[in-house]
């Protein structure tokens, strides 16, 4: 059953709930979920509104929505619920969250088509190809970060992707890059952010001898682990974890705070808001 | 800053969102926040709507939406947010729900007043008193229960209580209670329900050697311990814990678990729907 | 390096902690961990002491502790911490938890060697056989279980596995299953123990309106989903979540929660009492 | 029934848990309690044991266990496991960890006396006075911070304190003030520290948007914020929580993690080394 998701955002007026809802029920449209929140000390209204279109009206009404949020001043962005994303993985060596993604994705938990692996080694070669995906790989080293890179946007586009996942890749993304890809990038970081922010978290968790270490989903941005937050989430460690420890039981929780983080994603749940997420879960 | 807060569910239909929004903007009324939820099993539309009505029309507006709600066919219940509910809060010999209430209450985070302590014992007549609560001793047992609810019932009805709260309260209210109240009456049982019902949870909990314990607060019905469900939530025990530390450990999990049931009840948050809730929070 | 483990557990008596180390001690070995623990209501003492024995006394020292644990009164196992163990996964249809327990496997997370796998289903077969597993289909049925468990016996002894998991294998096994076997059953149960014993928990959750649904791994034994527990967790659910998002919600915790109950099974850390687990972690 | 209780570390050397609870065993005390870890990189041993002494060797014990740890090279501490520590609470206006930590102790949680409440406003007075616990006024404005802080270790010195817990309270101690009372002082900081450290953290994580927010008890030292951690604690929030949300949150991860790290520190179960803690829980 078809269905069309809307998220948009704007400055508060009176009555957006109920033009909304009118516009949909006019033209026949039935509402199946919608959610609200106002940002009272800024001023601004977020809402996510899901509706099964009249019949045979799905792509004019889609058209129409974002002509109407513009007349009421409001951002907006209209997804087909059923429409599948396509998105590439980002992997160096560690993969656990690659497993996990995909065989999630196999489960049918998301509605995407995991369509290219992207890696700097080819240690995950063989793992993805068992899976059935496309696995490329770019070398990126100091010297050959640009051109490597070039070879993974000419990649993006290639294969029309507009979603990265960025599963323990362990290169950053140049500013460069982001701005070319110009679409979203979720990045997994093993730590809760703010704290532990860069490299080695676990180390830096173990050696300031904290009682709970962390995993933070959030989207890239040219501020290295600074994007917006999507999903954090924690686990109790004691003095008894040593830093393998800690890596250990990072993985299940940088596994479950992606993998949610992605499902959000997909599901059009999530509205980037200066430098927060308004998640619609 | 007034606002009416309505609770409404019945078989759903379509365009519901559209025509409620509509019904309150043509009042000239602002939604402040709407949600909905839709069991698509069972047929059934369930939205919590609050809103702040044109200067001057607040009751006008609550008499009007009753009957609005009629005419779609759900059934509704309207407060008035400022409203301050009148509580009464039985107790017997712990004291700990009862003061965190009543602390949480002096500091400002319910709108309502602590009306009235009503007890089986006299323990805590000089805490109660000490908070300048009224402290009202009834006894009961095998022989008095009748008349002691019909004490009970009378104070209830002459400081006109409209939620009571059984803080660790050690008896069980009769079905002749609860029907000639009439009104909500929350309990937090020390459990997580349906596991441990009945006598001397936390006794059974380690008897059975399970790794978490638990506290749900629900309302009371007549079938004990079998009342919609409003919140629940556990805590890590280990074989180290005997009986006297899950008791001293679930103290802290009956304080929380309470406070956050009363304090959505309160805001008007808490739908019951056949034996179950649905809590807009 | 090699190192000895022994769970022992018997009648408390003064200076219990004392003997054993002093008797680790005069041989040579080196304490690595010892943790203890007494039920003072029962008068039981229970004890994991890991150490490092004198070089090359590792087979002389294992016998001889426990011919010293009879001395002192004690029920004794010890293990050699390097031994890998002989495991059978047992599986259906659900294949998250078979995946979970392979990947966690070929991280190097368990010392145990995953030998065998046993479905009374074809499904999984190539996927265990991708991971290079052994995979054995023993079809059964109504009329067939006897026969079947017989296979399945036949099996696990040719293969001389020390335990078996049941990762979401929906088969009961019959006491007669269990004795013959004679040693340790893990097995997953998909709620929060005891609540929603039998079959079909997510419905049964969803039915009660409970706010927190759970995952249970525990020691099978005659007594169905009686058996003692060796791990729980929950997850928050709302009244958003129909039975088809408690299933999928609940994979994640039924993942984790037999991933740590088979790890300390491995590690040694489980000691079995009564019908209670003390878990040495 | 009396007990001891001795929290030793020191170069880990083979043999420790052996020559410890042989001297216990050959005093004629009994073991009831013994707990160690190993820091394999930093070779370090830690141990808590707690026994029985034998009839009236109390005092002996103490003072030659204290003897028998030096020999060993460890650094230890011995404390009589019946004694009650004599505390002053430091409180600002914020009231919750206050009444918190006096419920608790009049629950009988801790073995302590709550001798004396220092504040540097008088609004608590009242609330202190009801409990019958000393309250002392201490204004404390940047000019008279020196002198104020005279007057704080003059009653610290006056009433015997051995712990100060600052229950919210929000002036920073001084270097000095911490060096001259050479107890130890233990703080409650509203976040998970390190992230948020300084001023107005649920400020800070409402602006960063974080979807957990924490709470942290920690020793206090000259570096603010930067003392060992004894205990953290997080709580999940979303979107639509306003700061103001966030404070009434953290109120009760505030209450729970302080009441936490103080029992852990009357039961003599915190050990520390370096910035970092060994809580023998």
């Amino acid at each position: 059953m078809a269905s069309i998701v809307a998220l948009l955002h704007g400055p508060d007026q009176r009555g957006l709930v109920a033009r909304v809802s009118g516009w949909i029920f006019e033209r026949g449209g039935n509402i199946l979920h919608a959610d609200q929140h106002r940002d009272r000390e800024a001023g601004i209204f977020f809402q996510r509104v899901e509706w099964e279109p009249a019949p045979g009206s799905q792509s004019a009404d889609t058209a129409a929505f974002l002509s109407f949020a513009a007349e009421l001043g409001m951002t907006a962005r209209v997804a087909d619920s059923s429409r599948r994303t396509r998105v590439a993985i980002f992997v160096s060596k560690a993969d656990h969250c690659f497993h996990d993604l995909v065989l999630r994705s196999r489960a049918g938990d998301y509605t995407a088509d995991f369509s290219l692996v992207v890696s700097n080694h080819r240690d995950l070669a063989s793992a993805a190809e068992g899976y059935g995906l496309l696995f490329k790989h770019v070398p990126i080293t100091g010297d050959t970060k640009s051109a490597g890179e070039a070879a993974q946007l000419e990649l993006l586009r290639e294969h029309r992707i507009e979603l990265v996942i960025l599963a323990r890749y362990m290169q950053v993304l140049s500013a460069d890059f982001l701005e070319r890809f110009g679409k979203p990038v979720i990045n997994i970081h093993h730590s809760f952010l703010p704290a532990f922010a860069g490299g080695r978290p676990y180390h830096q968790a173990h050696s300031r001898g904290v009682k709970l270490i962390g995993a933070t989903a959030h989207y890239a941005t040219r501020d290295l682990d600074e994007g917006p937050i999507i999903q954090q989430d924690v686990a109790r460690v004691t003095h008894r974890h040593n830093v393998d420890d800690l890596v250990r039981r990072g993985r299940d929780l940088e596994k479950t705070v992606l993998a949610q983080a992605v499902r959000w994603h997909l599901e059009n749940r999530v509205l980037v808001y200066g430098n927060k997420t308004v998640v619609f879960d």
